[in-house]
């Protein structure tokens, strides 16, 4: 997260409206396809050459324009023409570090939006900015890498399931952030269930171990945050704003979408909650702990330091100490030396150290 | 309440509407019961094929549905086609991890509430979804599993207690709702409970096992409290909202219900607050007693090490120390030790460390 | 505060408009005051029975009907009904665990309002539900015991002091809710002293007795604060709702009213932030005074040991060992000592330990 | 502060509107000024009579009535009663414990504000209540004790200074306020070096002492804050509420006014959050060093007492310890005495604890 | 940041619109550079004389007067003389202390904001006033220093970079604000390293200095923060505000601006929580080492102690100990001693504590 700010200062000082693409450079080059369907047909192409999307857009069916990647600017400079964008849109939209927001075009709605993925290695989240540019029977999207996360929506399209086909642009849009949103259920309940070992081990064996991976998730969570809390109000905003490309019977499943991404936001709070109770809970154990290990030590240190004392006494070597001559002196000493022993340990006991 | 979102990904992917039951298999099967009454005529019968209802809904006198059970997914489509419902209905009646809302749908009124027991076994609140569909002359109330929380409802109707055999189906809603957050009471009071005996404890004699009791009770809130907040807005909406269905004078007991949702919340937050307090004691309580360690310790050793050097002194070997052969000194030294002895207590007294 | 919750649930699962008394059964009956006057005239009379008030309420003049002690549900019930209360009204009346609220029910405005008082006892604050019912020309106030702060209103209007004989009723529902907000302001000096003592306590010399009377206190701001946010929230309404009972130059007073609300409320605000600080002053000092106890042991230790090894080194018995015989050897290492001990003493002083 | 509040309860129980000064009472009598002026006179004077204020009040040029001293309660009574204030004023104006506030009494603003002052004895922060009545050609300032606050705006008039000769009323009472935030400034810029003094002291020796000072600082912000939080709504309601008596062009005035507000404000809880910060830095430091005593006395102990122990094995007095009678046994311990030593503190190197 | 605030006394007690400088004062004079502009021409010159600014201000081209350095009042009392500014705006534009926010004066938008940098010598955030003052056809930018932020805009002006040249001066407004936003992400990006380092330094060896450097870093997010939050208001404003100065098609532009602003505001406050879960992650990993250290001191003893005795009593000098004659007792003590050392040494391997 840290890391995703630092590419933004290559673009202070430009003029806006400047693409400047901010990610990675990549080898591969940036691929367009385009699925042009309605209730019967469907064609699913990949071009070769941007301009060819506008005969796609003009064409009487739904057109979906699916980019994948977004480093060859001047590829994604030539589309923004073509589709007849704003030039900011195409900053924002090479620009990946941008907050999910949604701007109203007239002709168009530009959506950001961001996809969050848990990299098993780096044990890290990490957000990818997906844009979705919707018109009227149209929709762009634009993603940074080629991920599964748009597979079952194809999939449907291309076996028409559910009535993908039958509905407009804007049902297409909804499906995509639908995806998007239900992607971060299944990011989150990666998180649950290390949660949950995470509990089981701060009950049993607490560690320096434990409080890093605490450390480690809360900071997954505020990187969770951050993405979900700006989509919330995109999605309210589809279903509040008075847009004319979003349909009425449309609005009833942003509803539910927006409901979906409520649920995560709670989740996600609750979890920050639970990290930190659970980081509350470890200091405390920690605190314990170390009040058992200062008893072991002051029981030991009390009990035979005295005992010490007596045995150093009868080791001075004063030549008129009348007690080392006396036979049973040496065994009294150390039964002396044993009832002080006892006693301490019983008022160890009583006190509750032992 | 981690465990209950991994169910949730089994429907990521899937188009909107797809209906699946997320939560556990279990082997009885799904049954309806079908409760048909006026002010003169009350009829109850368990239906045996899902398309009776239809015949009891279109029927004059106020009809309840009840269905338990929601693991036989056939059963419920079946259901929401005989009953008219959009299938978002029918697939956030099965996806049990909704979180509480209200739904207006014209013709219906579609509330999702949770219900909240307490599982003494496992030491956990439970939060079970329970649905809601209110029409003119019907409601649909839909649970996972057979609990006693309606039954002082059914007594009602079947004894004609109270005023509800006379009321419409607005009041019946109200009803299950009013039994719904009356149970949060009842949980509440078993914390209220427990919160008494770990205060206690807290002040008597606190040990890691009151530390994870706090733990726990904490996290119990979370889970009432992320229910206890969509109630609110639910019951907000239904007195707020123009929703047609709702009579004005069923408002007033609405209103009601309103204020004790708001207390339940408020008695949630206190508790947290409280328990947060108890952290904060139970911290404070340990650094003090580990303090009394130290003091324990540093008073032993202070005392004794000093005079342990005094005795290793004179248990020197050298062959000209003079002392050692003067016959008076043995006791001097032992006189001089208590001396030195008595004045530490002394000071560790001023100290107020003894 | 805890223990208030536990009786709500004698309620669960009953038809709502039922009156049922929560609070505790009292062997005093109910009793019932009419106070009926006008800019001249002026009789006051305790009732035989309920019914007899209906006479006073129809009559000419303001009536106030004062009921003390409501665990005689039937008389209760019976008032209810000579006076024209919705069944919900009586309910909320007897329910003494209700949240402050305010409903307009047209002909008459229901006030509950929590009267807090400190029983110097068992150290807490109890609050306790007062009733209020504004009809046009009569007020009835409820209170579960008799208590002493109505007691100068009904001097003033034995005595015509101030304008409360010339005022309508909502004038006199005013002097009321004064009175209990007054009242809490005598409660919260009582706090203010006692904070005031404790941070004295805390820079001398706290110990767990104080730990424990911090805690105490914010559990009773919680209280006072459950208590006072609410009557904020009616009094705002009684201000600004559109109510017909209420006479525009009743609403100076109201406004001024408001504005001690907000003042308690500040002050519980302030008090709890302010005993927040001393939790984290008092454990500040409990870590700095450990810190002292763990210097001197360090420095005892630090100076004792080595030089206990060096007396250990020559009680050892070897047969050669040239230092034990030579005469001078042991003033030697007598003066060694001293040295050593000075020397880390003087370390320690450059370290600040001393 | 918490002093202030005890006062308060000497009004409980009396009817609204009751003049009752709850103050210090001092022996200095109330004095009461009046300064008449416009464009081209100014009148100054002393009254000796409360009734005389009247003819200058009616006189056309611009009056300002300024009372200083509130413990003669029949003198202000009288006052209000000439200058025709409703009786919750005069009570208002002697409960110098009321919050900040704004009222609208039709003919004239009554406005509420604190000044403070930092007592550089008792090293608190006092707030005193300054009332302001403004009305179309009078403006009344009544406060506890003469103050130098009022002297920079007498000055003005006095010289003909900016133009505050040539406005209105609500000039002036702007300008009366603009003296009370200007103080607020004067009083934080005080705080601001204590808190750069405070920062030095935490980074090079935090003591008990620090960490008192950081206890009493953050109580001075709680009674700041409470001050100038109500003030903000007081200007803020002076600009926005639509007061006839505050004409357009004084609003750009009222507007900078409510800025440097917002500017004390942010400061308040900047320094807040500043000194939230300290506390959090004094814990860790403390911590910090038990950590080095610990390591210290760790450290001595774990190098001494092994030798220790040696040196009491050869001290023991076996017949038969073949060790004891060869020559070169003694120095062979002392070396391994200090080998043993020197590999621990290799060893404690090495765990950085030296 | 604390430093700021001292200056802002010498204004207290003078009339507003009292022109007073309270930056420090340097020696370079105050400079006025106007660059006059459009499509087609472009002029810039540096001005002798503070009146000949008129001439351009009133000429057709956009006018873009730079005035750096606010020491010299009177210069800045003629500027704002011959362009007509209210007296406030001079006062405000030379009080640096001022906070963010915008005015509108009818003929022009009087807008102060406050650009950060981070000084790399005393590692502190500074935030400096720019004032800009926007008119129909000339914009004024005023700043305490020569400072390379507007120098990309005088670039794309100079070269006809953009479209800067055909826009009015609201676009120019708006790119002076953008250049300021953007130096914000720089400045943000330095810290985002600084705490990817701590991070590091945090989880592999926390220190004193590691403390003190999180200290610093969450001083300066309180600095960046109390510098953004309100440029975002004034950005916010001037989106939704109905100036007429500011064109609809620039307000395409100011959202996108207002998005950015958003995003450092969102930067820091993450900053902010990741910095304040870093510093529990250090007291934290203090309590553990104090633990492991603890375990060390308690192991040694405790292994030691008790052997100590043996050996001390061993050492007594009682004449009739008969196993001091036998042969094999020494050996038989010595292996008792290992013995009992290696059970101990077990013991706190079972316990985890070595």
């Amino acid at each position: 997260m840290v890391k995703d700010k630092r590419r933004r200062s290559s673009q202070v000082g430009l003029p806006p409206g400047t693409a400047i693409y901010v990610g990675e450079r990549k080898p591969e080059k940036t691929r367009i396809w385009v699925l042009d369907y309605d209730k019967r047909q469907y064609i699913a192409k990949e071009l070769e050459e941007v301009e060819e999307c506008v005969k796609y857009k003009e064409s009487a069916p739904m057109t979906w324009i699916r980019v994948v990647g977004l480093h060859q600017v001047e590829i994604l400079e030539r589309l923004g023409v073509c589709l007849g964008f704003h030039p900011l849109v195409v900053e924002d939209i090479l620009n990946t570090t941008q907050r999910p927001k949604i701007e109203d075009y007239g002709e168009y709605l530009f959506i950001v939006i961001k996809n969050v993925s848990y990299d098993e290695d780096t044990l890290e989240v990490i957000a990818k900015q997906i844009s979705i540019v919707l018109g009227s029977n149209f929709v762009v999207s634009l993603q940074e890498t080629e991920e599964a996360i748009f597979e079952p929506i194809l999939e449907r399209i291309r076996n028409k399931r559910g009535k993908i086909r039958q509905m407009h642009s804007d049902y297409l849009a909804y499906a995509l952030l639908d995806a998007i949103v239900d992607n971060y259920f299944s990011v989150i309940e990666k998180f649950s269930s290390k949660i949950e070992l995470l509990e089981d081990e701060l009950v049993e064996d607490p560690t320096q171990k434990t409080l890093n991976e605490i450390h480690r998730l809360k900071r997954d969570m505020i990187v969770l945050r951050k993405s979900i809390w700006p989509i919330r109000e995109v999605i309210s905003h589809l279903d509040r704003g008075q847009f004319s490309l979003i349909n009425e019977n449309t609005k009833i499943y942003i509803r539910d979408l927006y409901d979906h991404t409520i649920q995560v936001m709670e989740t996600v709070e609750t979890y920050r909650d639970m990290l930190s109770g659970m980081l509350d809970i470890y200091l405390s154990s920690v605190s314990n702990r170390m009040n058992e290990v200062m008893k072991v030590l002051t029981v030991i240190t009390t009990i035979f330091i005295p005992l010490s004392l007596i045995a150093g006494i009868y080791g001075m070597n004063f030549q008129f100490m009348p007690e080392l001559g006396i036979p049973w002196s040496y065994p009294v000493i150390i039964i002396v030396m044993i009832i002080i022993g006892v006693l301490m340990i019983a008022m160890f006991r009583k006190k509750k150290w032992l």
